[in-house]
């Protein structure tokens, strides 16, 4: 068992080069993108998704753009304005921002080289960073758990290696057998479609199940842990992420099963006091309703389509990061965590 | 706003008519069944489901076949392999023989014009049972409620008029305003499939949302009852019910929202003492994985599909049937009306 890091994200040749996500489990397909434009329009259409992921492309799409010519404060604006919910856009977005500043006064071929090498670290920062969430996080895993996951948190999410996946790689990679209950996740599949995919490439055992019957393998006794992403966490360590994650984790909490998060320190974001400061991006409801041209419901209903949801702290047994593993009370660990 | 029974199962001109389901939103289109195989092929391939339409339709699959020469306890055999869970279909298929018992000693055309009517003496009353489960259960019921619901447990599912769809038809007939929100309720999508197509067909405000939203909307403060269909109650309350009911139920528990059940007395088998006693049939993996003929996740992943799950007792506000409507502690209360 040799998990490995997916290319899902790469400079190549003045162009960023990304996975086509939309087309998986059925395709395997990279995108060349040479235009700012193409960049922030795949951000928003799902083909590179992923809070870590859509960090490093945003990084990439910044050199993109500056390379072409732009101005590295528009270029932000229009990539910020693709996803809302995801902290970890304006985190990467600031860090080029801040390259930019203090490299100013090179001269414009060599500021560009500068951004673009800045965008590859970013990248391989990001890897480094899940290798170390890892290390921590497959501690509370033991030999023998069937592990529950939501979403996709893995490889393809990041620029390799994983986040709630990469915990689970680390303890394989640590000598513990361990298997993997996927949720499909509607509405757009990212459990059945790219976490069962990647998990099954490195030769983890994987059961795809719908969303709605967790609970029932949860009383079953089939399920002893949980491990999901995030998009953006709290100083309280109130977790936002995909839509379905604050009913697992209430299912998780009926059962008595522990709940964990794993994400990059840069997913939290101490601005943002509690969940109810997080704004929730609600996506087109064709996401919903129309499943490859055809319609799973009929015309004229309303549809409600939210693609995350928020999941209070006192529901999060541990958040795992690169820094170490943060058991409740949340808040003040966080924070001091993010003085240092 | 009047709502109607849908024809959806009907004896016709010796034959067995059906709506087939499998093709809503999309096409509304009527089979017209004249072979005993036919019946429990419909049966088992969902073009009918629902329990109570499915006790009609084996009632009526019992009188096809002895029509057509065929013995009859070998066709309440066939009948009864076709779905394990709903305990209507016994309850029809005992109700049948015990009408050919009583009447064995007619001559063969008149035993079998008693079959008939006897098959067509279970719709009707299952629609008038349904309309006393409406009458009853509305009480719970406030004027501007948003109520919750998953699968369908409407007109689509029974003979007419529905179980859990019926108590809020009968809201609004009683000048309620209601508003209904639909989970999908994958893998099959009975939920914005079918619920979402009667409930707009009857000019009830519906909005279809995944599964896995609910809990989000609970918290928002959108939903203020939950109704629900069954396919089996124990003595004890327990209720199967189509996978997803028991995590809807937690989260409505989570929530302090109330969680009801509408069904007809037949569904509570008291001879099952609790949800433990209760076989949950699992269907086929290509419900999950396989959509409009195209894979949701990659072959050679493990997929789990329990069709049903068990709601224990404690999380049920109240069961709603054609008597009245039980509060817990429902053991009691449910076997004594029963000996009635």
């Amino acid at each position: 068992m040799k998990p490995h890091s997916f290319e899902i994200v790469d400079w190549q040749d003045n162009a960023v080069v990304l996975l086509d996500q939309r087309l998986l489990p059925n395709e395997e397909k990279y995108l060349r993108l040479t235009t700012l434009e193409q960049v922030a329009e795949a951000i928003k259409n799902l083909t590179v998704r992923g809070a870590p992921a859509i960090g490093v492309t945003a990084a990439m799409g910044v050199a993109l753009g500056v390379l072409k010519g732009e101005n590295i404060e528009s270029v932000c604006q229009t990539l910020f304005k693709t996803r809302p919910t995801a902290v970890n856009l304006s985190w990467a977005l600031d860090k080029m921002k801040d390259v930019a500043k203090k490299n100013d006064t090179q001269n414009p071929d060599e500021f560009k080289k500068t951004l673009i090498a800045a965008a590859i670290k970013i990248k391989n920062d990001d890897i480094q960073t899940n290798k170390e969430i890892g290390k921590h996080g497959q501690k509370v895993l033991q030999d023998g758990d069937t592990i529950l996951t939501h979403c996709n948190a893995g490889a393809l999410a990041t620029a390799g290696y994983g986040t709630a996946l990469g915990v689970i790689y680390a303890a394989i990679e640590s000598g513990k057998k361990v298997k993997v209950i996927c949720d499909e996740t509607r509405p757009v599949l990212q459990g059945s479609r790219l976490s069962a995919w990647e998990l099954k490439k490195n030769g983890v055992p994987v059961t795809v199940i719908t969303d709605n019957m967790a609970a029932s393998l949860m009383k079953a006794g089939d399920i002893q842990k949980v491990i999901v992403g995030a998009d953006r966490i709290a100083a309280n360590g109130d977790t936002a992420n995909k839509i379905g994650t604050y009913s697992v984790a209430i299912n998780a909490k009926y059962h008595g099963i522990p709940f964990y998060v794993a994400a990059p320190f840069s997913t939290i974001d101490v601005k943002t006091k509690s969940g109810r400061d997080i704004v929730i991006e609600e996506r087109a409801e064709n996401e919903v309703v129309l499943f490859n041209g055809k319609r799973t419901a009929p015309e004229g209903v309303a549809v409600r389509n939210p693609a995350f949801d928020v999941t209070p702290h006192d529901l999060i047994t541990a958040i795992i990061t690169e820094k170490s593993v943060f058991t409740s009370p949340f808040e003040e660990k966080l924070l001091v965590h993010d003085v240092k």
